[in-house]
């Protein structure tokens, strides 16, 4: 059998994504893994265990990534693959998890037919990719890369009022390894698009060549708590009134601006939350993305002043504070190249495409050339216990990563 | 000295103000003693205490509601007075509290001037008048009144999903009395008026001659939970956005109707309430008041149209839950007048007004003549730790509230 042939053992990949899917299982399919809880440490371990099965060299880094290396012919840069485990409170069974577990069974697919690449392989998952209890999102790889001071992400506070370096301790994967170990070759990211566009295109494989740029922001209102009774309208100044304005007004802007603008009010948390008060806090978050820099700053300097002119007419103060922003990214055009190949060696339909998710691959293309592999979602259902992809269409993706990092690491020099 | 020369003791009054203040304390000089908690239990007991040491007969009925009788010349239907002694969350010092505390300085100030009346006087505070806890609001006095069963009403389950007949024993309050002990002759109820009007115009003393009716509706949207970055505006099913359209709505629709409508959005709660993820659901509540039967339909039948259009434009489904419906109420007109001639033979400015919130009152007056005597709320501010009457308007209710009373307690029949 030539290495062209080889493919990986789609059943065994089922298994481990079931196996990790049963850790935190929720309602309907899904999984709650939220950052450095208990039930991301009972996953963490699950995915080690399988990488000291495999004869990885695990290391774990201060900012609990976990990295699982197989050892080349070389000591070469290694090539790198991977994504996260950690999912948002109603999250799927793919979405990050995928990315990690097709990387373990390229390994092992390489191990039973006896390959030993030139580069290394290294196998990785990162800390904190939802940030849906940390923020920022994809803390653990903007660490890595070296453009978060480590510090600076211990000090991190969850949502629930928890130190992110407390619960990296008492969970066990504060790791000795610096920020930045295995400084990879190159990064391929394997991961479901969690968009409509393969699904209702019908074509299996995504060769992701852009990213769009996020803007995170956190809004606290404070307005004036009364009486719903017996204060007159004109009199009010309703927190929870100018929350909902400014989720009215997101809609709004992101029809407005039609093309790739996106914006979201996902979170809204009034004070005191009572039938029969109006409001006198509100904290709500505002996430805008746009595949256009200049276009993300448009939408957020329009959503300022919408916010002054609501502050101004409702009698409210409104502070803002920026959670994250990454501007769009563009991949590795030669890496991006390779995928299309590998999938048109395959046999595979595919097309370039952008991402509307953010991923720690975005972090990883500042530091080396990085690409990432799409496989379709069901009616684009993501972050929801519902989210599905096909089987055919996982081992598909996780067969163009094979012969993706094949390539990459028995190449030499990457293009 | 004759009867028209008593007043009661302030600094007394002042004094059970400031001890029941300190009960469930919150920043800012308010209090939090919702329903049946601990808080309200410890609120609870202090009155009791002060009612056994002005030696009246305590009971307590089956929904926790608590009477101190002092006896009169005559066994004849009692004339009370009382009010509550829940809070909101964010709760002042003298909602509700003043009509209970002024009720007990009256007994204090006729047992220092060794006065008998022919009716006996009875100082009541019933349970859950908020609502904040148990929806719905009043639900004391509406199970008093015997308009709501008993059963009922124990099965009513809080926002924390605790059992309402399961708290009150907790807190060993679930009494022997049946609902409807003591019938009164008549009920006047002491508050503080919760809105601007008489701080605005100067007048120390309200007659309050009716009350807003009272709409209060849950809402449930139901959407689907989706990646904020990677699903387009058009195939959104956004709980969120629903939720926040509504408050709008609201805000909108009290502006058109103006007069005496208005409208408050107060609870918005969003699952999985995260800053990437569209939300799945969101309950929320909505409280509509009016002065008019006819136009309180009218703003929840608008409500109702809007919400079905909503839920067509966004692919959600709403689900709307009435948790309380009070028509507008006219209090008793011989009552009324009599606060009147009361206040204008104590020298003090008052005025006819009309209740903007709900009260206990309401309920009394479907089995009893009624009527409720106002005093001022500085800026119209409450249900906020900065509620504030100024200690001589407190004094001057107390002192309408004590001549009130006597008045009805001595003269027969009651007119």
């Amino acid at each position: 059998m030539t290495d062209d042939a080889l493919r990986i053992d789609p059943q065994r990949l089922f298994a481990r994504l079931d196996a990790l899917a049963q850790v935190g299982a929720i309602d309907g399919g899904g999984c709650c893994r939220l950052a450095l809880t208990d039930d991301d440490r009972r996953g963490r371990d699950l995915v080690v265990r399988w990488m000291r099965e495999l004869d990885l060299a695990v290391s774990i880094d201060a900012i609990g990534n976990v990295f699982g290396l197989r050892a080349g012919r070389t000591q070469a840069a290694p090539v790198m693959t991977g994504s996260h485990i950690d999912t948002v409170r109603t999250g799927g069974r793919y979405d990050g998890n995928l990315g990690v577990l097709a990387g373990l069974e390229v390994l092992q697919t390489l191990d039973d037919a006896s390959i030993v690449t030139e580069r290394p392989l290294v196998v990785a998952f990162f800390t904190d990719e939802e940030g849906a209890r940390f923020p920022p999102d994809m803390l653990g790889s903007l660490v890595y890369v070296g453009d978060m001071p480590l510090a600076e992400a211990l000090d991190v506070r969850a949502i629930d009022g928890a130190r992110l370096g407390d619960e990296l301790a008492r969970i066990g994967y504060a790791g000795s390894a610096a920020p930045g170990v295995h400084r990879p070759h190159a990064f391929v990211e394997l991961h479901i698009e969690q968009g409509p566009v393969l699904d209702a295109e019908g074509v299996t494989i995504g060769a992701v060549q852009d990213l769009q740029g996020i803007s995170w922001q956190q809004l606290t209102v404070t307005g004036q708590s009364n009486h719903a009774g017996t204060t007159p309208m004109r009199l009010r100044h309703d927190a929870g009134y100018a929350a909902a304005a400014v989720a009215g007004y997101v809609r709004e802007l992101a029809r407005e601006m039609g093309g790739s603008q996106v914006g979201t009010v996902g979170k809204i948390d009034l004070h005191p939350n009572l039938i029969n008060v109006i409001a006198a806090r509100a904290t709500l978050t505002v996430d805008l993305r746009n595949i256009d820099e200049a276009r993300l700053r448009e939408a957020e300097e329009r959503l300022a002043v919408f916010l002054a002119q609501l502050a101004s007419d409702e009698g409210v103060t409104i502070e803002t504070r920026s959670l994250a922003r990454f501007e769009p990214v563009r991949f590795d055009a030669g890496v991006v190249a390779r995928i299309e190949a590998v999938a048109s060696s395959l046999g595979l339909s595919h097309r370039r495409m952008t991402s509307g998710a953010g991923h720690d691959a975005q972090m990883l293309a500042r530091i080396c050339p990085t690409a990432m592999i799409f496989v379709p979602s069901v009616q684009g259902i993501s972050h929801n216990p519902a989210e599905h992809t096909e089987a055919v269409d996982l081992a598909a993706g996780a067969n163009v990563l094979l012969h993706t990092l094949l390539g990459l690491a028995n190449d030499s020099p990457i293009t």
